[in-house]
């Protein structure tokens, strides 16, 4: 059986996994960002005892915000948690005698996507977050992408606005200023001040703040100027998918977070968008298909399981 | 040994490798992109023969321009030398006996360069040619990154300036707009006209043409305007090459066509631009190399021939 344990700012989840998959046990303990690295490392260690009572365990897995080298064991550096070149393999080894692999948390929530989600099957696949930011992971012949420098791939962090929008990484323009939640949110705090009248503005009243969803509910309203935020929203959306289908031709490139609740209708106005801007669409044997992820907030603890236990 | 052949709107060229790589024959057919499907495949046969004569030849691959689908053995399209939906595969088998492996042209010279050139011995790899488009290969622990289409990877298409300057494919502002020697030009031609006393009109009428060199060379010379122009240029391939670096955080980025001439004052300019736009790269504990390719012209039909012998 395969332990998978996603580390987040506010918590650490876990779950044991049988040889097919499935989920057999949960476990979580409190997590917080100002906790010591051995506060943290300590509570993932008594969840992996915990979820490993009693049970043969092969394989451990953790998924880690920031940059980890799984190849070295460490994280050079998880800027949320504030870990910086922590020996993570060492210290688990000494508190629970298990030898962990890492894994980046976006990375592996991709590759549970890829093995058992909605890519199930597919030769190469890449999964997109949209979330605060836009992140994700690539994983090709069942392999994850994670590159020279242990880095996941930061596919949020492809400037396609020149001189655009600030990012949080200090480029600007980078397909996250223009993809993720927060992007629309900002486009649609733009367009209400601009447009008093629009329902989006009743919306937002109602719910007590902007949201990604209040552009969208006002666009399927009838709302004029919802309807350009949104227009505008996956214009943006589409060039980003467009350029890492040019850069990968990849099977499936499954969406998640909340936009992605859109599902279905997201799809379809995305198909008519990127495929035009797909390099030679006209003469290619086969097209990407653009779907939506199905494991929901758990990818990331099953996906840091099945990492480790293809990894074994 | 192994055959490679390329393909070329001009000329079919072709080399016998050793087992250890070395070229051991050269042969070359004309080829002229009016010819037949047929007569441009019969010239390819008889250059096999020719190379393949009284030697044992164990793998023969064909680096061809546009969309290959090796698996199939097919080219569904390659535009430039009219083939859409060839039975390549086939039909040389049918001429030479050989069972041949195909491969697109910039792909091949990629994993040349990769094998045995520039890059030899990194684990990942991508190689951006920077030439009338820009065009490329990714090679990830030792295996050309071709996608479920059949397709090469297209770097040069990726949009990096969101309604920029019309790109040959149908979208506007792809990193071969902005980073191609053909871009280059452009920008050079613009910045002759703004300042007509610059030292780039004489150096282009001595030339009897405004080339990749021009802006370079006045600017060498201490010219401001040409200065500015080779500042603009250098500006959009580090953003395209950082873009690079944050997908797939390769070992190794090396450059080729003419611009790579300016060799390592070339490299230290791009190292000066893109490291501060790769991610995370304060906290990175390597960084991705970049250089200048090493085999020329010829990589491609040693890629080719290496690719054939790889897929053996």
């Amino acid at each position: 059986m395969t332990i998978g344990i996603d580390v987040g700012g506010g918590s650490i989840k876990g779950a044991l996994l049988s040889e097919e998959g499935q989920i057999i046990r949960r476990g979580s303990r409190k997590n917080d960002t100002q906790y010591s690295n051995d506060q943290m490392i300590g509570a993932m260690a008594e969840l992996i005892l915990e979820l490993a009572k009693d049970v043969q365990v092969d394989a451990v897995g953790i998924g880690m915000p920031g940059t980890v080298d799984d190849e070295a064991g460490t994280v050079p550096y998880a800027n949320n948690i504030r870990f910086e070149n922590v020996d993570l393999r060492g210290k688990l080894r000494e508190l629970t005698g298990y030898s962990v692999r890492l894994v980046n948390d976006a990375n592996a929530a991709a590759f549970a996507e890829a093995e058992i989600g909605a890519a199930k099957g597919a030769q190469s696949v890449i999964v997109v977050t949209l979330g605060t930011g836009v992140g994700g992971g690539v994983i090709l012949d069942g392999k994850l992408l994670t590159g020279y420098t242990g880095a996941a791939s930061e596919l949020g962090h492809m400037v396609v606005q020149k001189d655009g929008e600030p990012c949080t990484c200090g480029r600007r323009g980078c397909f996250e200023t223009v993809a993720s939640a927060t992007a629309l949110v900002r486009q649609t705090k733009r367009a209400m001040e601009a447009h008093p009248e629009s329902l989006m503005n009743r919306l937002a009243e109602k719910d007590g703040r902007v949201s990604g969803r209040t552009a969208f509910e006002a666009a399927d309203a009838g709302d004029a100027a919802a309807a350009a935020v949104v227009d505008e929203y996956l214009d943006g959306l589409a060039l980003g998918l467009a350029n890492l289908i040019n850069i990968f031709f990849p099977e499936v490139i499954a969406l998640s977070g909340g936009i992605a609740n859109r599902g279905e209708s997201l799809i379809s106005e995305l198909e008519k968008r990127v495929y035009p801007q797909t390099y030679g669409i006209g003469h290619a044997p086969r097209r990407t298909r653009l779907s939506i992820c199905s494991l929901g907030y758990e990818s990331g603890m099953i996906g840091a399981a099945l990492y480790a236990k293809s990894m074994r």
